[in-house]
């Protein structure tokens, strides 16, 4: 039995991730910290687990001295906030997961350039692992620090990895156009995210500055042994959980519909989470779930390749990859306690 | 290894019912039948079963053959269509549990009145128990042909059944108002299920006339002793799943807050998925699991007390119980597969 | 050309107002004061706006020395903020509306009682005349101080007192279960009105405490010329507009829902905005507009009366029905600028 | 004052034209005909329009008689159904407002090939003028026969215009990535369009196939004075109205934000319904309204130009535009009828 603490337990993707873990057979939750409502009920926040989860929160501020409790922490909470606590952390051999963005990219000078404040983390950055789990299962399973992907380049690099390596996309020639449920906003209070103000409207933003784009280019230029810069546009759509990634790129080669579902079905044969369609991917279907779906098309009279991926930005994109990720380092099978479907509708 | 067939397997109740029974790991699925859909791969209809769940549906006119293949039959059709299929299972020694409203009302002729057609199995309704499991577990234990509770009539007699017991409301005072999601009107084509005619609205519906006052009617009188006629309005609201039940009556004692909800906590002590609260319900706590949540206020202003319930309607109100009552009838523990809470977001 | 100002223009209630009065032909807004977005453009702040109002709020402590420059001022602030402002503007011959609850109740003590703070506008309560304008038509012309009704009273009452006026409902017996979208709540950021916190949900609340409750009896018992209490019970649920009322009582004589229909048709018969439907009310019918539809509906299996309404909570709940008092308090065309039905879908 | 009637009044588009034209000054409806609904009451199907608009629709078949009554008749109809009827109003010197496909394309041959069907009215195509108000206002002004643009087309094909006259973009880059809400899919009884099927999901579809393609392509190789071809995916959204067209190109020249708008302000400085935004296009803005916002990005990063723009799909996207055109070609002044912003929320 290992015993893991989630710090951020509170937000979206951290309840999630406490949902995933109280129904693991080889994980005990040993704590979970709340910046906001730290000494309060965990069920009175989230009253579906009334009767089943009762446990008080603790803060943040006693996490440091429950670390000689665990084996692994789960850190989810806002970029800028795991630097320290991860450093405490690895200091008494604790493993981490950090699901923020502190450890995603490999050169701090660029997370500075992105993120707008200093990088505190870079003594421990260059053993993080990008924990996009079917790229990097061998380093993830010997890591101590793996830095969970982001819910969009999650969507984005699986869709877009077969093409990169087998050089049939014209790597100057990438746009993703993504779109995003609202829990990808937190649940921190904010008008721009109230009902009211977001059930009836779809809105692009960030165009062209959103955060997540060195992380992709980061990971696609590793895949396509070059440097690669691509136009990332993320959108609000109203729904409350789901990403659809939509990218297009001009082809290299002459190709058609076929030969490139078996070319993802071939790289992704292996792989429990990801699954290679015919049928257009909608994000209805891997809702609630780990799956990440995926199609290819072609449009022949434009020369280009349309990949379009569906992911659950609480799952895959969150809580459910850091347990497959967590699972894969305590030598689990990979499924345990992400190994259901959709409920739907 | 008990093995099970689905009749209706493509509708909602359906395909909630089959998403279950997967998971469970005493029982087997024989065969998915459908209406609709007979011959086509289950996976193309739900998405999220794909690569997952690849049986191809059996047409309706199949299922009669199979029958000596299963232990259990649930019937998940609209009402009137069970009658035959139900007969000719029991006729083979196959259990059956029906979703549908064919063998709720003890009376035939109370059947007739209030679905303007002639009751076609009235030699096995007086076997036909009333699956509330919470109400009537030993009775279902023993049963071959167990009626499946409706929706709002689950929601709405967990709700009342502490109080008629103990004589606390004036039984000519009753009047139930609950509010449904709109999965509850099923997944036939209708306009005025459309997304743009229901999702920024509300309306009350069958006012005075809905099918469920019998049900409700019926099994409220047992438990008062006295016919009870009572007021029930059903109302359409903008969200996919969940019923909230709120019960007004005037009460036959002066009596509090924390004497009523001691009161309901007795009655409920032992039962898992009853889950008395002293927060009012919401119908998000209990979406996509099998939870009945309850409230129980008092207004004494005006010396009425005020009961809301909430449940998904697909689950406690049509599948979770159904497998619920089919765990009693197999002598499987209770909450076998359907022990899980509430997603959220 | 009146010149007109409002308090509260960045609320959703005030932009609402804002709105409408913008189209109103003998109308003129001075200024738009807000709390929060004092010195921004309006436009910045609602989208709609650009390019056709571009004028900057002012702040609310600029108002008291704009005061000399209007005829009117509409005063769409929380309960408790009217006091003050509006003894300014009566003092300097300015007429009033307030939107609020300030001047609702005719008694401060029951204000004292149910709102929790004193009232801060004695002098002045005794002159105010609640607006609802079908009731009180004549007093509102002549009235300086006009308390706009709330919504969920607006809907209720409109419902309620053919029935009360003519003796046909058993007084004590008035349940009131009245459903709301998430504007009512407002434009502050909070979780609780976050898209992902109700958006997939339906709860009651405030249950037998809500503050509407004494501005019901209130009117209520005028209308029946007895002392009425009644239970009142909100809900909220997930679309952004509208209210449903649903009004239960014992009918004191037998009768048909044709002859209730009659009379409701005869009471309202004249009215612009009240509509009787045989149909029943939906709120995405009025979304939008200052309509009030009603449907008198009879249980005769327990002899109870159903009336149900439905309004937009922003319209004839808030701003729509704060130009039609204007519109009476200047002698316009009482329909002016308020006359439009719901765009659908 | 001008008699029109409308083909197809109850669809979404259709109703939106009836709501648009009770309102307006110089027209009279003369007949609201519907394939489904003749002899019902228009406001027993559309409840909004309750005591304000009780006309009975007639059938489509009557509609040929009712010719002589009208000055203009609007067709919104699915495409493929108007070739008939234009083609008989035409003879009876009825002008003609096509919100349908079936004129849109000049060359025949391309509609076949894309609606999979032969074109009807080839006598009379070449006289049709594609009826995108702001491009051909001159050409529409003495038409007989104005083809309605597609929603997708008019919110692409306004962000695109400028870049395509100046010669700024590479023709051979342009990627279309739609979105929009569910009312464009119509009001026909179809599971696909469930409120449970799509209120909580995203999904592109007809991809690289949609017919709307060769529509944008036509029009913007006009502008460009050289044969384009480009991607289109257009997505469904869970909202009611709604569409968002984001457009991705690579920039012929170096240029930044600031120019680019103020070639944007200057192209469509006198249009009355285009508004060029710093702030990005969000849908709710435009909602209900006439209105097209623009707003252009680029991404220097990678060279490319990026312009979003954001229509109601019912109304500048369908009738509000069939009622701009109808202005134009009645010499009345444009924005008659049509002169108001969203409501929101």
């Amino acid at each position: 039995m290992k015993k893991v603490g989630i710090l951020g337990a509170t937000g979206y993707a951290g309840q999630q991730l406490l949902w995933l873990l109280r129904n693991h057979p080889k994980v005990e939750i040993e704590f979970a910290a709340s910046y906001s409502y730290g000494g309060q009920d965990f069920s009175k926040i989230y009253g579906n687990y009334f009767g089943e989860f009762n446990k008080v929160c603790i803060s943040n501020t006693e996490v440091e001295e429950r670390l000689d409790d665990i084996d692994l922490i789960f850190i989810a909470l806002p970029h800028g906030k795991a630097f320290e606590i991860a450093q405490k952390a690895l200091d008494k051999g604790v493993r981490v997961i950090d699901l923020g963005a502190d450890f995603r990219l490999d050169d701090p000078e660029r997370y500075e350039e992105w993120y707008g404040q200093s990088h505190g983390g870079k003594e421990i950055l260059s053993e993080a692992v990008y924990g996009l789990t079917e790229l990097n299962r061998d380093k993830i399973r010997d890591s101590r620090l793996v830095a969970n992907p982001g819910c969009y380049p999650t969507a984005s690099l699986l869709a877009l990895m077969p093409l990169l390596k087998e050089g049939l996309i014209h790597t100057s020639s990438i746009i993703i156009d993504a779109k995003s449920g609202v829990s990808g906003a937190g649940r921190g209070a904010a008008t721009q995210t109230l009902m009211c103000e977001c059930s009836e409207t779809i809105k692009a933003y960030a165009v062209a500055t959103h955060r997540h784009t060195p992380e992709i280019e980061q990971e696609a230029s590793k895949a396509a042994n070059e440097e690669i810069k691509l136009t990332f546009t993320p959108h609000l759509v109203p729904m409350n959980r789901g990403i659809l990634s939509v990218i297009y790129g001009v082809l290299t080669t002459e190709t058609d519909e076929d030969t490139l579902k078996k070319l993802y079905e071939k790289e992704y044969g292996g792989e429990k989470f990801i699954r290679v369609k015919e049928d257009l991917p909608e994000t209805r279907w891997v809702k609630g779930s780990n799956y990440c779906d995926i199609s290819v098309k072609v449009d022949k009279r434009t020369g280009r390749v349309i990949v379009i991926s569906a992911i659950d930005n609480l799952m895959k994109g969150a809580a459910g990859q850091a347990v497959q990720n967590m699972n894969v380092m305590f030598g689990f099978e990979e499924a345990t306690a992400i190994d259901f479907i959709s409920i739907f509708p």
